[in-house]
């Protein structure tokens, strides 16, 4: 068994959640913040056979890794032109993942 | 050194901290939600010495371990005979625990 | 890599947290009571290579190992002689660290 801690960014929870609940993964969820202490994180702790931490660790690249997005800054409201609401590109997401030997293992 | 990682359902807290304070156990507590990240677990860390933890793995059992209990439901308030207000057995409890290797352990 | 769990209480995390930004020291912060179940304590996990174990671990002990502090208690208001104002020892701080070995450590 391993005990598997993942930090990801709260945007990306319910994706994750739903995507744990249909692999049939079973995932503590601990309120944090931080990664230089920012807030916005969630964590995730699961303690899992060592055979499910590849997949597991795949469910989680694919669903929280850092990626570009392109945003469209909102529109300013004083009627003028809207010749500064270009899209913009900006970096969302990004996990970590610290897999943690394990000696014992119990349900009660 | 272990530690020890207990994930409890919340209804057994109150009963639990008791037995760790008499006991002298250091228990930190997380809120935490899951295992299949139902609501209403509450996780705790204790950083213990090896040849205790059989005595807190004991303790963990005894109180929060999965149980029946009868369970009278709600009686229905129209006033009508109460025929289907028989106890009801249901499933409580239950808790998972993580036994993990520590390296070094400091007390400031 | 080393899981590094420390408990501190709440009145050290201001210090500490500007310390782990000026030290570039990534501090996931989880909202925690006890140390005997007190109230008023905070974890933080950090994932961590080898050789800045020792940084770390001189950083919170720095800051938040127990110490002697002097306060007056409050002044009684009932206008009478104050004679019973003088400074007071008191204990503050205190720090559980615990290190854990990591098998892995990825950021996605
Ligand atoms: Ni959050
Ligand atoms: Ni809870
Ligand atoms: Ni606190």
């Amino acid at each position: 068994m391993k005990l598997l801690i993942a930090v990801i960014q709260d945007k990306d929870t319910s994706e994750l959640q739903e995507s744990f609940i249909k692999n049939n993964i079973r995932a503590t969820k601990l309120s944090t913040t931080g990664g230089f202490l920012k807030s916005g994180n969630t964590t995730y702790m699961i303690g899992i056979e060592d055979e499910k931490v590849e997949r597991v660790l795949d469910i989680i690249k694919n669903i929280s890794r850092t990626r570009k997005k392109y945003m469209t800054p909102p529109v300013n409201l004083d009627g003028g032109a809207n010749e500064g609401s270009y899209p913009v590109k900006i970096q969302v997401g990004g996990a970590t993942v610290m897999i943690l030997p394990m000696d014992q293992f119990y349900q009660f």
